[in-house]
């Protein structure tokens, strides 16, 4: 596995920068026969492209994806699907300032050190528009785990800068920009916005993802566990800085006698391990939570040096998110997409014979 | 990349259950020349070992590590070097009530609806002693990165059950099984662990570790971050359930102005990036926080299921550890250290001709 | 590493159907700083390309690659290159009496058994197009070798069908279409396949190619010798059936006292190992051989089966190559390329630190 | 991948020196439930012994193998299991004088300039003896193969030096050290192996191996494809320098009306493939070819350098072969059933739900 490549048998292989000509990915390994169109991967784009809210990039872009193989009468082939989204809106005169300094938060100065060469234009390629393949790819996958298992992966904002959202139900997260799971918080989510921006500044966000419906099973001991490919997905997340899996960092002050989920014939009596033991999925609802920091790129002078190690202000001006994580939920889907389908497909492949005779116990009882 | 390998040119692929015969690993693409004995190694062991506190559990293992091969004449060959831990103390007799049962909180369940077999002695793959494969992997990574680039890697308890530890200093850590940066905080620590003791119950731990002297550069955009590659290998310590990077979930509620780590010609001004941008090392500290979840096995009657799926009550005897945190900071300096040198290889092996004008800042100021 | 991705740290992933829109690969981990354009690229590709003799297929092809990512201001940013090439003369009419029907020879049958789909028209991706890919991802690898190390990889064909070309210069290789390396015999050369023409069959071809300039110590033991890479890469490429490295199959009938290259300090004494010894390059030149077979599709009525395993009867029209080791040369190179950039990115990987008092002897006497 | 690891999802990573303490693997991936113990890789182990043959190196060494994990009760968890095989018979006197010498046609030269250290011990890694981890990983994939496919693995030699050797039977193959497939010609061949020995000079040999009852499907397009990977494993084969599948090099020669193999209702018309389409398994038998080259150490004065580059007179004494091919038949299975069984999982880990409605047809008519 090199830099650019996420999965073992379900692989993909994205490239691409913000001004360069696009982006896009190489899957590898989907199975074939799974009905598949761009329509199926454009609604995923859709939810997470620029210009959907008035708190995101004001930066119009069509995000059309074009499958470019692997797809033959509406049906994958195996062989490799190749999807690209053209960049179209690319105002390269927003970055000219900054060709030789280096913004603080941003991995501009990590680059330039490691590769002694950079594309400034827009972040390059630590840019947050490359997470549109991420999405395409994990549309693919939420479709075929869908069809194959019922597998359900939803996500919604958890906490926005320093508000908390309560979880109300999921048919509120389609309704706001936010992914909130509770329409009346979102005046007041709307509001802070709007003191967040007048003081250009920033905030983070939490994003909670779950996935229903997993069986019991997938994931593999020691390295490589479900959890640990979880983690590494979520943290390879532009701007994300902490992952949990069920109850997380709260585990720790609880006894265990509180945080052991029991198992009973009707099912398991909770779900404080968030659906993962031992590295392996129980068939419990997987819960994670991720935790994204502000935004790096504000309105306000920050120092900072420039090439020849001379300090430096700067102050951004042009398209940014006042909060990243807005944008976030939809590529925690895919991500969580991306490490399932690939857990199936190794399950699948070592233990395609095992048969227990004892049925599964349900995930949750009731 | 299978189950049970890590890394990428640096790797590590370990075997061994519990009460098997030994465990061990095969670490290959060690560089070579690295002066490497037993007592390396050993040294590291020897922090974890049980036996080394009243907190842990009983089980006297001498945990003596052989070296089977890639090192001559004291110096590592450049081919694999393979390391073995025989198990000596196997008291299976503890465990025999549970070949029918499955402990909840471990991995019984799943492994037996994965592998329709296993192994149920001690927890098998999934306990706490296979990491002993990966401190003794990882005392190789941490002498190499220490004699090549003067890292130096550091960890260290920062909260038991919900006393937080405040950090006093590096000096000691050393002197008590906690590894507790406060001499002065211990005795309360001590008690506390006896009030979880007659409560039959057990508690969780918040470990930090802390990697110093990381040169800019390491780690690769995208997927296969430094960080990501961090969570990956902490996720995959037995009892992980969060991984933090720098600020991690503190970085939701801060301010982008706040956050956003200012660049000055005299260092960086602040860490809460902890120490990775971009998915690249900055050449600050990289800073770590895990979250361990408490014992799943306490002496307390819980309910769980048979293999035919009828309801029973559990209750553990024998040698258990109320908190698995004790133990867990050797591990995770070892995941760090074996994290670090994979990227150190991999920046090399890419970026090796790279020459950049100016020099890096320092990783802080003064 | 799955089914399309090639290398473990300059690595190619290929996607694209013979009858798509396009077919390109993705490169990952390419040092930055490479100088870099499609000029490069593309000359590598019109070495190849139909059209270019009377012999192959008569099937016009701009074969026009584009960069996609990874190239800015000239030069490799050290983030993946992604390179497209559309596929423009797709004549699929060529094709439809084969929807239902296997082609023997040809990877029908196997792929209709694998994965119960296959795009029919022109092969979908076992189609000898699919190597356009190869060809482009090797220009920069060749580059790279060339202007780091002064590596030069050259090939030539040794044989048609039953004709036996020998090697009078290099000079003679760019002046026919054969890529033989004797202008004298192309007469005879071109005459031959007139005939196989007229007798509506095909002939196969044995390709020789020869990297100059690999320094001592590229490889690893055991497995992923450099040797075993290389084995892999050429019998990667359609219609390969058998590869040898240095004196290969002739090495069975030889003496231990003749075959064993002596050392003296003027160089070595002889070469025939191939230049590759342990799996490791000695500095000698690395000669390898590959047997293409005779083109499986002929205007020759050939029996087959249809979907429903009726015997049916085939004759293949409209475009084919009477040999397809006609084009195989820059392929041949092009995959030695990828082998060797990738050894040589490894090498620094694990080797950089390696310092031997003594120089070694040069590849050859005199 | 690393250098020591082969496969994707059956992988083995092997370990040892020819005269460090041990030499052996971990297997991961095996599928759970299959009923292993030593015997069945002792068998394996026992037909490539040194000892068996008065022809092959008088070293005696009982190769006892020992299972260190991943075996329960009879039978395979799922989890790595790790074999061991402690050197014994160790006789480090017969190198002592070659320290600072290389022996021509040995890795010595290679390895001092790649890692700038080796262990000259009996060629340390580079030693025929660490085909004994091989072999004993083979065994179990071979004995999965058989048990869940009824898959039949077989090899012989077909040329010993100039003696070409006719098949007369599989059943011939086990009564005689050269795995002759005719028991007639083997007075010949052991009063050859007497003359080379007379003249102390070596010859090397050809090997075939077949597969019969591979199912259709297995392998993948384009890179990985099961021709490829079979060339990579027999290529890793100390010694092996050519490779073919089916008719190979002599395909060159072949019109494609003859080799083209026609397909019929009753089954493959012929196998000039064999066994391998598009990189896929066809049904048919699948035949390897490989070339071995003749023994390295000969006692008798050869050219070379020391570690200053001076020129010396260098005769190997000792235990040698003069012919390492005697011993090649069972390694080269072992490699075929390393390679089969990831196809297999790799094909079932993608295809698993591919139903096609017509039947394969046999894998040869009759």
């Amino acid at each position: 596995m090199s830099g650019s490549t996420l999965g073992l048998l379900f692989t993909v292989t994205s490239f691409g920068e913000s001004h360069g000509p696009g982006i896009g990915c190489v899957i590898d390994g989907c199975p074939p026969g799974l009905a598949l169109d761009c329509a199926d991967i454009q609604t995923e784009l859709d939810r997470r492209k620029p210009g959907t809210s008035a708190h995101v990039t004001q930066r119009k872009e069509p995000d059309t994806v074009e499958i470019l193989s692997g797809v033959f009468e509406g049906r994958t082939t195996g062989t490799p699907i190749a999807l690209l989204i053209r960049n179209q809106d690319q105002r390269s005169q927003d970055y000219g300032k900054i060709v030789d300094t280096f913004r603080p938060g941003h991995a501009d100065y990590t680059y330039w050190h490691k590769y002694g060469i950079r594309d400034y234009r827009g972040g390059g390629r630590s840019s947050a528009r490359e997470t549109a393949a991420r999405v395409a790819a994990g549309a693919v996958a939420k479709k075929w785990l869908r069809e194959r298992y019922g597998i359900e992966i939803r996500g919604y904002m958890s906490q926005l800068g320093d508000i908390a959202i309560p979880f109300k139900g999921w048919e509120h997260v389609g309704n706001n920009p936010f992914f909130a799971p509770d329409d009346a918080i979102v005046p007041q989510l709307e509001a802070y916005m709007e003191q967040i921006r007048r003081e250009r500044d920033s905030v983070g966000a939490r994003i909670e993802v779950v996935a229903e419906g997993v069986p019991v099973g997938w994931g593999e001991p020691v390295y490589d566990r479900l959890d640990a490919d979880i983690a590494y997905a979520m943290m390879s997340i532009n701007a994300v800085k902490g992952v949990e899996i069920g109850d997380g960092f709260a585990s720790v002050a609880q006894r265990g006698s509180f945080h052991g989920d029991e198992l009973t014939p009707e099912g398991f009596a909770s779900n404080h391990a968030g659906g993962v033991l031992g590295g392996i999925s129980t068939g419990q609802a997987i819960r994670v939570s991720l935790a994204l920091k502000p935004t790096s790129s504000i309105p306000q002078p920050r120092r900072s040096i420039d090439k020849q190690g001379q300090a430096v202000e700067m102050s951004t001006t042009g398209r940014h998110d006042p909060c990243v994580g807005l944008r976030a939920t939809p590529i925690a889907e895919a991500m969580l997409a991306l490490v399932l389908i690939d857990h199936a497909l190794r399950h699948r492949a070592q233990c395609a014979d095992v048969a227990v005779d004892s049925r599964p116990i349900p995930g949750r009882i009731g």
